[in-house]
C-alpha cells in the first residue's frame, strides 16, 4: 500500500481535490491519499513549505508529498519532481521544495491539451506513478538550480533571537521560527504582541488560565506562545508575520 | 479496491458523514471512500449535479458516486441507482442525476425502522453492495422517467451567449456554465458585474495583478473571469446566479 | 483491512491530524483512518463523547477509535485503552470514554522525549498497535475508575421531560438530549427558544417552509426541532446548551 500526502490551497468545498484524487485512482487503485492540508491561504508557498517540512518525516519510505500551492500555474515555471531521504515530492519549481537538497527532475510534458488543471493533469498522474514504482528518471529530466526562497529562520544575535509568528493554529497559539535547538535556557524572557512573558514551561497545565505562557510546540518542535484553554492570538491581539523576540533572564 | 465517492451537504463538522462511512465499511472494510465535497449548500441539488457530472469522469470503471443532497428525504421521494457509463451512481430521486441518461432502478426498501437516516441506512448499503459486486437489478427494479431538472445551460442567441455564473471557488474565481465548445474565437468581450473585459487568455500571468481577466477553468472547462493572485468575486462584487454575457469583438 | 476512526478537535486548516495519520501508516500502511470529526469546539470533551457514542456502532468489530479531545495534554492524566463491545477505545482519561463500561489499561510510556504530541506519539501509535493485532494487555496495565464526567442525561418527571439542546447542526437542526424511547406518544408539546411546538412529526417535508417542527433525528435518535428548508438555530434564535421542555398534550 502506497502513500500520497497532499498539501494545497484548494479547500475542501470545490471539487478539485477530488478530481485530482480521481485521477490518481484511476492510475493505481491502491494508492491511499491522506490529506495533510487543503487550506492553505491561497498562494502561501511558505506556509506550504513549512507543513511539508514537518510532516513529511513521520511518513514510512516511499511516500510521495504532492503540493499544490501554485500562484504563477500557467507560467514557465516547472513541474518538478524531487527524490530526497526516501520519499519524493511532486509539484510546482517555485521554491516551495527549498528546505529539501535532493535530486531534483523536471516532469516532461506529453503535448498540452486546451483544457488542464496542473493539479488534475500533470502533478497526480505523476505522483500515482511514483507511488507505483515508476522511477522519476522515467518521467523526467535531471536538472540544477531548482527555485529557491528564503525560508523561515530567526536571526540569532548575542543574547537575542528574534523571530516571528509563523503560523497560528486552531487553538489560537502562535507558533513561531525559534527551534527547540535555539534554546539552551529555561530562564528566558519572551516579548510578542507588547507583552513580555517569563520562562519557559513544559506544559499549559502549568499555565494560569487567560494568562500567556511559553512552551515548544509538540507538533512543529517550534517555540509557541499559548493560553491554558484559551487562544492567545485572541488574548494578545497578535498575526501570523509579526516578530516575536526571546533573551536570557537572570532569574 | 473499489471506490465510493462522496457529495453531501451535510458538512464535516459533524459526524453525519462518518457514520455512512461506518455503514459502508461494515459491509466492505475493503472499500476505499473519496470525498468530493460535504460543503454543498443545503439542499442545492443543481450545485451537487454539476459537480458530479465534473469529478465522476476522472474516475476508473466501477465507481460508485453517492450523491446524498435531499432536501425532501422524509417525502415520497425514491432512492436510486443509475447505471451509466460504467459507473453507478446512488441518491435520491431528486434530478440530481439528470446529466446521466442511463438505467434508472428504484430502490427496494426493506421494513422501515423508527429511526432511520437515509444517507446511512438507505444509500450508504446500497453504494457499499454495489461496490462489492452486486448488481443493481438485485437491489431495484427498473423504472422509467426519472424526475428530471433544468440543467444550467447558457443561452445562445445569434452572435451573443448569455450565461451565468454558477460557482465561485476558493480562489474567487466565478465559474460560469459557458462551455469552451461554445466560445470560437479568442476575440472576445465579456460583461459581468458591470464590467466588460477583452480578449480570451490562457492563463492567470498573463492578466496584470488586480485586473480581471477572461480564461477556460482547467477544473471545470467552462469559461471564469479571475484575477491574478486575487478574489474575482471580491473585486467585481459577483455572487453566485448573477448573469455574464459574451460576444464577440472586432479586435 | 483495519480501521482506525478519528475524533479530535485539531481542525483541518493545521497539519496536526496529517501527522497522526502519517504516525498510523508507518507503524501499518494497510490501515484506513475515517474521520468522524476534527472540528469538535476545543476541549469540548463532552461533545466528543456524544459523536463517540453514535458512531462507534455503526463500525464493524475489531476498529479502533482515537478520540484526542485532550485539554489537560502534559497533566498527569492518564492516556489509555478501553475495550468494549468488540471495538477498541484510545484516549486521554479525562471522561470521554464514560459511556462504556469495559476493560481500561493504562497505555505505559517509554521515555519521555522533550518534544511530544500525544496524539501522534502517544494515541496514534497505540491504535495502529491495536489494528495490527498487538493486544491492550502488551501495551497497558489493567486499572479501575477511570475519570468519568455526567453525560447529557434529560431530567425526567412526572408527565414533563427536561432537556437540553446539545448540538446544533450544519443544517440548524436544534439535537437534544431528549431519547426516542423517553417519548411514549405523538401528542406532545415541546417548549425551546420561547416557543410551543406541537406534535411529533415524521419527516421535515410535513411542516410548513418556516415554521418549527419536532421529529427524531435518524443520526442521533434523539428529539431533534427543524425547520422544512431553513434553520431552525436561526429562526428560534437558539444556542447549544439551551433548555427544552416536553410535555404530553391533551390533543
Amino acid at each position: 500500500m502506497k502513500i500520497v500526502t497532499m498539501i494545497t490551497d484548494f479547500g475542501t468545498k470545490d471539487p478539485y481535490v477530488g478530481m485530482m484524487k480521481g485521477s490518481i485512482n484511476s492510475i493505481n487503485p491502491e494508492i491511499k491519499c491522506v490529506d495533510i492540508t487543503h487550506e492553505i491561504e491561497c498562494g502561501d508557498i511558505k506556509k506550504a513549505a513549512f507543513f511539508l517540512l514537518e510532516t513529511y518525516q513521520y511518513f514510512p519510505e516511499g511516500t510521495v508529498n504532492l503540493v499544490v500551492v501554485d500562484p504563477t500555474v500557467g507560467s514557465e515555471r516547472k513541474a518538478i519532481i524531487v527524490e530526497y531521504s526516501g520519499q519524493f515530492f511532486v509539484g510546482p519549481d517555485n521554491g516551495v521544495f527549498t528546505p529539501f537538497e535532493g535530486r531534483y527532475y523536471d516532469i516532461e510534458r506529453k503535448g498540452e491539451s486546451a483544457r488542464t488543471f496542473d493539479g488534475r493533469d500533470v502533478f497526480a498522474p505523476v505522483a500515482a506513478e511514483l507511488a507505483s514504482g515508476k522511477k522519476p528518471e522515467e518521467m523526467g529530466v535531471r536538472f540544477e538550480s531548482p527555485v529557491r526562497m528564503e525560508l523561515y529562520d530567526p536571526e540569532i544575535k548575542d543574547d537575542v533571537i528574534e523571530g516571528s509568528i509563523i503560523h497560528i493554529d486552531r487553538f489560537g497559539n502562535l507558533i513561531s521560527n525559534i527551534k527547540e535547538e535555539n534554546i539552551n535556557s529555561r530562564k528566558i524572557l519572551v516579548e510578542v504582541g507588547g507583552q513580555v512573558i517569563k520562562g519557559l514551561n513544559y506544559s499549559y497545565c502549568e499555565g494560569r488560565e487567560g494568562e500567556p505562557l511559553v512552551l515548544i510546540n509538540g507538533g512543529f518542535g517550534t517555540l509557541e506562545v499559548g493560553v491554558y484553554k484559551d487562544s492567545a492570538a485572541e488574548l494578545l491581539n497578535v498575526k501570523e508575520g509579526e516578530k516575536i523576540r526571546l533573551r536570557r533572564s537572570n532569574e
